[in-house]
């Protein structure tokens, strides 16, 4: 670890939670440089949806690699970007009905954000946009803004403008009375507040603390949007790509946002991607151009990426995700009956979060996890969730062993 | 084409320049679906420096996804990234005495820049920087911000404030007697104008129009932003990485800048990676994971990413650099000469700009360059000038003909 | 009128809903230069308290200026002023133990608030503010920014940030239910709201429609302010100075405000004039002449206001706003009750409302009204709301000539 | 003083510069209440260009009191505010052919520059604005990010935004080539500096340290305003109404400003009272009553303004500046002289500041000048310029022995 130490900047974080040095990994296993093995409950903060070094993938993109393909090509046409849109298209816009346009940006996710809150600006004509508590949508100085967490915020050394902040459903005055109240308030030309660009909002608030909304609730955030006039945008960076059990965390809610905002689990191994998904009435509103990116076609990611909507090609994976998901449940809910300390357990499909109500408790969780092979992310408000996003692909036994660690680490540690 | 025109956002850009599907790529040529093979003068916007597909390279990124290196840590330890870290030390930062940490963030240039104004506002407790006119630092709000062009601002949608803007040394008004006069005012405690957090300049402004600054001027903004507090950031994202002759386009010159952001050619083969150069007592005000990214930690970009750094272990590339600037240099000085319509050549290195004083010229040029071959790029106020970024690797062959191909398209353009 | 359509600006307001030209006023009457009176239920805007030309303060201003009293002195020390102050301790701060210092800005409501936003963040640290719906504190782009009128907004031209909207007591969603969800998102670190610098609040909200808070509620927005560390700010400007049967609004209540905001009535004759009372801890943070302006040493509003003080040395004038305000529910809720149109009648002491549910009906009203003799301002959403805020010292004669008036009009326009 | 040190606000600063109780005043000469008599060289900050209780003013305002004329009318007509419209119009703006409208708010300058912002956004649909190094412009948050003085800004304790700033004329950088080297950055649409709403000025900057700007600088900001299509502003708050020895200080400059703020002088005896004329192309922008202010008619002031407009009905006035002007520079350029420590002499008209380089030798002088009887201000940068702004009506024998004083306590001083 010296070499971290010496040389990389004091803000590295998941190196002082995990502190070895990996020297390789497969589907849910990470191993390091002496040879142990971890299981991984958080497969890259939710990117690694196919697992590490998935065998399929690998493959395509070593051809990728000796066939010459072109890995860097900023915004140009290339047959592997081809190959990916119109998989996309097929895979998952045919069957949805789904009429919208494909763009991609700077590959990360917090660019994606970015793109849409220029976009929604500019559709409407307006500037402040709402977002919700405990939200996540980027690090960058635009998508910050949206972002929730205090900790986030105060490194901007800037205001973060621009933003109406309501509670999310979950959170206190949070729910559809809230909704009509806000309503009223907008149709009021003396409330102080306008109506805004857009809404953005995460189905499932993944580092806000596993906050699950519901579809009542979401389909009236989306009916106000569209009353007042402004964009519905979804943010499915964390949670989309079949996280949940289906490939968009809303699936089958009767949502039909303008904007959906994807990175992480899109490009497939790892490789950085980000895509908008955007109906073509807004779209228009772009000229050529006028947001780029360097990295905003890459190659590898694109292989990657077509290779992981293949998993879509059938309901086996979808399936063994809803399998998973109660034995994930299960686990959690025994673990919060037997602590019977108030501890909330929540989520939905693969991603299950584990509230035990302290951040100090959940950190010494994660620790004793990690010291018996388990990687797992405390998330939420304070770090007080332990957030469980194994890679769908993980095999029964990780899966299991993984859930029996948890379990000893909290009983060992409460 | 069909694809994109049906699917991809009308945000494209490039590909309406360059209209042909690309189907594969190596050192300094693109070859599309027909077989079309093209010189290219861009090299993805300046990340290739190396080349497209570099052997080398990819020898070592299928080695790395046989063996199942870890392809995806965020800021986890790992070996291949210790190798990178440890090669740019020893390559980079020993040579040069440099006390420098070395952060990884979302992997684009925008996020390094991003990063960078976060901590340059947390050492100093100040909001505004200063920056250029011409200046490109992405396209996320807070870079967007510094940002010059008017093109990319206008979509913003809010305000981007927090910024000084001055002259580049070679726009009006500037050079060293503005920065006296910026240096008055900065001291007067009415003028209106507060000491900054940070100067954040391009050693040269390649997205701008290829505006080359002088040494002395940048000792100058140095030793300004020294005397009043301010840090002294250089932006070498699209010029550093030997694109100059040399790693860093502001080495010998006698700066030492407090962070350096670096992104595009440092991953190699067009693989993301952005980095931030810091000195450890500012490196030291950042708390852990104040500024995150999900892709912060990408196994094949340090791969491909170690292996460009050995491009540095001897000086035959950069002799070779310095040889072939020589080549670009008189074989545009005679474009311009013939021409006489007052174009004027500018550049370091392999970096060379044509301004042909008008943006609906330069188009012309491009697209006869492209019928012609050659794949070039139009920056600068208007897209006047032609920018000349080929990979450093590029055969003596392919950089003649390029010219020539280049040399025809302006006779039979003007 | 042509000299005023001529030469004033077309932004001029009460002279097209009063089209004709004063010569004179007296107490609740003014008289135009045809010879014509009318009965002034409008009284400024709030600030004739003591009704046109009090003859007590005209004498005085009389004497005044023969003795060549200093009627413009800045922030000099005056013997005017002096006596000013005295007063106002004696007969204000000494009853009710106030332990306030007295700060005089520029002689506009607007100034005051201005003033005490800068003193909530410089004693705290913070930014942003807490302003409710409906609030209204005036026109500068500080005080603007708290208010909430969409009309007054759209002027700004810039963005106006920093402050977060609550709904007031009395707007949908507003309530103790509310603040107790405010307080627990203030209390969440990941909520992405902070604690503010100050909560600012009216105890009716005059401009926005006469709106009346209860004083549990306001006690609850002041422990809440106090227990996060915020500065609780009462804008008294319109309703102060015996306006409500007390000399502040929040008598009574329980209330122990940091900064409370005064202007309007409290120079007396209409001659301009504005204080904030402030705590003297927070006082302290202030460093001499850090908040200017050219007239905040106003000798004839001194004296003026002084006599307008000694209206409250007993108890005489607030017993007959009490009796007066009466008289004036009574009328309103028979109108409202004849009416049968849902109309609702708020208010406390001499202000009081009658909201007739829609602005087109309450100008025809208010036209009629000035068509029989009667001036009378609606306020309120789209201006649904005919506010009522005659002299304190208004004859009983023309209070109900004047209720009689408004009587006939609503009968005659509905 | 008691009184003061108890109940006014820390904030409190000429009563610290000029530690007594005054009692009365007249012309130029201010009373305490010992009896001790001042010369008045500071004239309530520019106020009071008619001097003390001008007796023909005084008489008006008896008259006006007893008459029972309308004190306070917000933007109601009247017959006193007409008067003042007439007069204004006739005197002023006829024999300068200069078609505006005169629009009136909140009386303090201030609120005419706020108004000013406002419209010139209006107008021209952009936000920042142009403004000048040592500018002053007031102390609300949208004037105030105009004025350049750290000391005041520092108060704000939120950004002050939107503002572009810009040396002076006689500023570092300042000057015609500054203003062709900012010309020719706004025709770059690369530059990152945008057109902006307005280009706002003071021709003597009073606050700023008396710096005097040339016809033929001015000119050209003018003409550069209306090139890019701004809005050309100046704030003549301190030095118009006569100060400079004609109405407007850019009287016979060959200026047509689009807007010309005016306050401090022109309510004549220290009444408050403001204005802005505004090209009627422009007015038209405005909606009825979109900027309020309760006391935006101030009959008082309309009274004693009509009443100071007289002065210019013929020459007699100005003639007098003229000639004071002479004694004041003698007297200032003997005392620079006699000195010889690089004090600068600056002014036009009665308005003449006295550079000392330093602000702690100035605050002496300052004192000295008191404890002589004679009150004068400092200002500029860390208060180094004594500010001589007599009443214009001061006797000549006043205005001898104050320069006497003033001679004096320099000596005593260096």
């Amino acid at each position: 670890m010296e070499a971290f130490e010496k040389w990389e900047s004091e803000i590295r974080g998941y190196s002082r939670t995990y502190p070895t040095v990996f020297a390789s990994a497969s589907n849910a296993r990470q191993t390091d440089e002496s040879g142990r093995s971890f299981i991984d409950f958080f497969a890259g903060a939710g990117v690694l949806n196919f697992g590490h070094n998935n065998p399929r993938m690998k493959r395509a993109m070593i051809d990728f690699l000796e066939a010459d393909g072109v890995a860097h090509s900023l915004d140009m046409a290339t047959t592997t970007k081809r190959d990916f849109i119109e998989k996309f298209a097929e895979t998952v816009l045919a069957p949805r009905d789904m009429s919208v346009r494909m763009q991609f940006m700077g590959p990360t996710g917090t660019n994606a954000v970015e793109a849409a809150l220029k976009l929604a600006r500019r559709v409407t004509g307006r500037r402040d946009v709402v977002a919700f508590t405990n939200g996540f949508h980027g690090m960058t100085l635009g998508s910050l803004a949206l972002t929730a967490n205090d900790y986030f915020r105060a490194a901007a050394g800037v205001p973060l403008d621009h933003v109406v902040r309501l509670p999310f459903e979950t959170a206190p005055g949070g729910g559809l009375e809230q909704l009509a109240d806000f309503r009223a308030l907008l149709e009021d030309s003396s409330s102080g507040i306008l109506p805004p660009a857009a809404f953005v909002v995460e189905v499932i608030q993944a580092e806000g603390g596993v906050h699950v909304a519901s579809a009542e609730w979401l389909r009236e955030v989306q009916r106000l949007a569209h009353d007042v006039g402004s964009l519905f945008v979804i943010d499915d960076i964390q949670v989309g790509c079949g996280r949940t059990g289906s490939y968009f965390s809303f699936d089958g809610m009767g949502l039909d946002p303008d904007i959906v905002c994807l990175a992480k689990g899109i490009g497939g191994f790892g490789t950085p991607l980000a895509m908008n998904l955007v109906k073509p009435e807004h779209d228009a509103h772009w000229s050529p151009g006028e947001h780029t990116g360097t990295f905003r076609g890459q190659g590898l990611s694109f292989v990657a990426g077509r290779e992981a909507l293949t998993y879509f090609d059938d309901d086996a994976l979808m399936d063994r995700v809803h399998a998973r998901s109660e034995v994930m449940v299960v686990a959690l809910t025994r673990i919060a009956d037997e602590a019977d300390a108030g501890f909330d357990v929540r989520g939905r499909g693969m991603i299950q979060g584990l509230d035990v109500g302290d951040g100090v408790l959940a950190k010494a969780v994660t620790k004793a996890c990690f010291d018996d092979g388990l990687l797992i992310g405390p998330c939420g408000t304070g770090g007080r969730v332990l957030k469980l996003i194994p890679p769908l692909t993980i095999d029964d036994e990780d899966l299991t062993e993984g859930l029996q660690i948890l379990t000893s680490a909290v009983h060992s540690t409460i």
